[in-house]
């Protein structure tokens, strides 16, 4: 294995994670109704890379980035959908897990970066389930191995068909000798809550549990012969359907008072926004989007991410918002800033920070977040603030080091302020810069900083992890909600790391970042891991810690990876060779 | 760097976790009524290993164990005392942290197993102040680096010397390319909640941070002048000393119809016990304690631990027990059952599993456990239970395979079952042996399973953990408390994982652990560290899963522990050469 792994195929240069159904080569997209079936059919020969063929629906990144995408658009394009049904368009088979010759031949920070990936989106169909009521059923008909019974997993309800030898199975243990990390041990124990003796047994069972004893040890929530399967899959997702309230009809999300009399209407409810493919032009060192640039200075190991505030008010009603679609900034810049970053995360591997930058108008970003807040129970609002949410999280678990500039011009208030607080660090500038007649920059600090709406992975908003230790910050921070605050006020108000004047900025910055530079890689890695997470973990916060560190070291050891190593080895019909030491 | 590792000196063979003061070469303890001083002097010479010096109180394992010993001998020997004062027996420097060349040069297992004593001695620190009421003062007269400062972080108030040259620091990542992997990055955050940008350039400043910007950034709790650091260290000692109450009555564990007459006199609540040395018989395959025998078969990578229950009754009253002092059996045991535990993980790197049985009379068992409850407000009845608490989270996290075998003679009853709880997997024979005239083994529960005294890293009883999704198995296990569960019983109350018979045992146990010992150590270890930490996290828990995986994981990664690595490279005058990637 070399560190630099396979070539990408179809002459591709980098891993692209946009693309949209009718590119589809691993999923089919079926609508009917209330009920959307996603049919994983995985296209053998339309691997990412070099060197292996997707037999028996196994995966790489290329599928989970079509899964992605239709997860994403079910929510925006098809509102309607209350249940979606995944299986398998394959006979006899549900899901072989991650594609082992693909995960033998990549390189470790490919198979660390596929495995956080493969995760957030497991995490995205529970969020769809939590946020926007759109409930997943997982029907098994065959085998569903590893990454197969993991993605299984991340549904609301699993049917297994029951017949004489379809099995759910965890057998990365035994087979592999590395763990089932995408999410496996932790949904197993803290979401399915399977007694952890039994959990043990079924790990270790490389052929895996079929029928009565899966359903027994709550491995599935149903079991079904060959001859129900179908229909017991159909009543339970129509039933799932009935039973899931109206998409502006969220309890927990209700603000009557706030909806026009419009979205009343049923075809507004239920009418999608296409997502329109993204306007990127991208040169040697950056990437230019509607609203979102990146500029790469890779000599410095840098890339910059500025986000552009709104060029115009919100729109006047929900029904114009609507109409915006895609385009409406909030949108538009949450795509933009996600593919920015997946961008950087999956083809920039030097780049060592990422500076966050922003321009435009704080006050115009504050009224988009109020426009979004008093249109809360119409789904599209929701579905946007639910965007920002995952793209924020998937900055937390981003392993590059973040710094945000709050430099004159910018536009560092309310949502857009969470970029100060995910940051590691942060610098903001004392007053003008010299022959700058710009305004001193501020951060203004709105609802969607303290409502709790925006959490990261352990539960809390960024100000509460930030102020755990400082309930009283915390406090100081909710009285000024809305004031404009200037870089003395912000630090003193702990909202900064750092407030530097003109004199000292340039240095201190450059300084700074060329520090991180020259740190090892590795060790910040670990170390932002460790210190972005402050307080409660929760199951998902567990999956990014306990389990993927477990794996990623795993994925260094040499009984997994190494020439005699059990990923190696598979399939080449020699026995792996295990260092027998217990570490 | 080999994974042999390199030469123990003094022509040991092993390492021994047994000390005591009179053969301390690293620290010297002082006694002074309430408070007692715990003064680090480590001796250059005086290393575990060949090829290092312990300059300027650095540390390796053996400075620890000795740490641990006093911590523990504080506790049992030493009931009067109420603060503990850590300080440095050396002019301008605290300590200096694990030894850099110790860590350079150790085999990966070392390295992995150090980190995880000298977190659970650090624990322990804690624990005595939660649950013993003894606090601990740092008081850091000098520079304290690295494991210097998470020292001091296990200490309820740190005291730092604000001279112009002493800082607290975290120097791990700038200089080694490691982390702050003994709780470090986690008790920042956690227990000290310093803002987690703060905490991004205290841990990537090499030379620290000093005086009053410390105290600002809650770094440590107090700092004083050299001329007035001695009286301020004393005052604060005596007065928290003053504050704690006395031994025998802990607000959270007084019971005081419970108390005898005796316990009163203060002569009685003051005088400590000796924790006499341990008898140990050690023979080529294994051994043999008054209360434990560990046979290993080394052909099968297996250690067998059987614990044997009491040979008498309990003690007639908390005098008496006194009067039986170390050799009182279930202190016996549990310190017995410790030594061999840290035994195994250190010096048998080849054993796969742990196979865990007891001898003896399980009501025997219950009476001991339902006589330290009764004394339960009596300290040494309290310390008992505490440590039992200990040497079950240190089993916890032992990386080894544990079993479990429920056999005819055997007794599994209070605080000797949570060894079935706490294993992978048990197994309980039904009925008898052909040609074993002994009655079918039994499990009794008690208190001591359901009262969550003897709780797991992350806050819960292993019953709680072990039935988290399944509330009513919970309640079940508490309304049969006291009763004998036979094999099917047991295996239908869910406390056992398998029950078998006499026909299917041998074939089913053997197999099992032949199983076990092919599998891969290193996915072995990743999967319990997985499955057996269900449910919530804990700061401590956190400790062993966010910050100890990922720094298992840079343990391994070359631009550590490569050859141009920072590990190895440190003190040579060449700087690492990093692979600059970002995982």
């Amino acid at each position: 294995m070399t560190d630099a792994g396979p070539k990408l195929t179809d002459g591709r240069t980098r891993i692209d994670f946009q693309t949209d159904p009718s590119r589809y080569r691993h999923w089919k997209l079926e609508l009917d109704g209330a009920v959307a079936t996603l049919l994983m059919d995985v296209d053998e020969k339309g691997a990412l890379f070099e060197g292996y063929e997707l037999k028996l629906n196994s995966y790489d990144l290329g599928v989970d980035i079509e899964l992605a995408d239709a997860i994403e658009r079910l929510r925006f394009e098809h509102p309607q959908v209350r249940a979606l049904v995944l299986r398998s368009g394959k006979p006899r088979v549900f899901c072989a897990g991650a594609n082992i010759r693909m995960l033998a031949g990549a390189a470790h920070a490919h198979k660390v970066n596929f495995c956080k990936f493969t995760n957030e989106t497991r995490n995205g169909i529970e969020d769809a389930s939590a946020a926007a009521r759109l409930k997943t059923i997982c029907a098994i008909n065959g085998t569903a191995a590893g990454g197969g019974y993991e993605l299984a997993l991340a549904a609301d309800h699993i049917i297994l068909v029951d017949d004489a030898s379809s099995t759910v199975s965890l057998p990365e243990l035994p087979l592999l000798a590395v763990l089932p990390g995408t999410g496996g041990l932790t949904r197993l124990t803290d979401k399915r809550k399977v007694r952890r003796d039994l959990a043990d047994f079924f790990c270790t069972t490389e052929e895996g549990i079929k029928g009565k004893r899966a359903l027994e040890w709550r491995l599935v929530d149903e079991i079904a012969p060959p001859s129900k399967f179908d229909a017991t899959v159909a009543a339970r997702a129509r039933a799932l359907a009935a039973s899931a309230p109206p998409p502006t009809q969220e309890p927990s999300m209700q603000e009557p008072s706030m909806q026009e009399p419009s979205m009343q209407e049923p075809s507004m409810q239920e009418k999608g926004i296409a997502l329109t493919p993204l306007v990127r032009k991208r040169s040697a060192d950056g990437v230019e989007y509607g609203c979102v640039s990146v500029e790469l200075a890779r000599g410095g190991r840098l890339a910059t991410i500025v986000l552009r505030g709104p060029a115009a008010p919100p729109p006047r009603s929900a029904g114009a918002m609507l109409e915006q679609g895609a385009d409406f900034w909030p949108l538009r810049l949450a795509r933009e800033l996600d593919d920015a970053v997946l961008d950087i995360r999956m083809n920039e591997l030097d780049v060592a920070t990422i500076v966050f930058k922003s321009v435009g108008d704080p006050r115009a970003v504050l009224d988009c977040d109020r426009f979004i807040d008093k249109q809360g129970a119409f789904w599209l609002a929701r579905e946007i603030r639910n965007l920002w949410k995952r793209v924020l999280k998937r900055i937390d678990l981003t392993a590059r080091s973040l710094v945000t500039l709050v430099e004159p011009g910018s536009c560092f208030a309310g949502t857009l302020a969470e970029l100060v607080f995910a940051a590691d660090r942060s610098y903001m500038l004392i007053g003008r810069r010299d022959g700058d007649n710009r305004p001193p920059p501020i951060i203004i600090l709105g609802e969607a900083n303290l409502s709790g709406r925006l959490p990261m992975s352990n539960g809390l908003s960024r100000l509460a992890t930030r102020f755990l230790g400082e309930p009283d910050q915390l406090a100081a921070a909710g009285g000024v909600v809305g004031q404009e605050l200037d870089a003395e006020a912000a630090e003193r108000l702990g909202l900064v790391t750092f407030a530097r004047d003109d004199i000292d900025w340039d240095d201190e910055v450059r300084l700074f970042l060329e520090e991180r530079a020259s740190f090892s890689a590795d060790a910040l890695t670990g170390l932002e891991a460790n210190l972005r997470f402050a307080g409660p973990e929760t199951m998902e916060s567990k999956i990014f810690a306990r389990l993927s560190a477990w794996q990623n070291w795993i994925f260094q050891r040499p009984n997994a990876v190494g020439p005699e190593g059990a990923l190696r080895r598979y399939g080449t019909g020699q026995k792996p060779v295990f260092d027998t030491k217990r570490v």
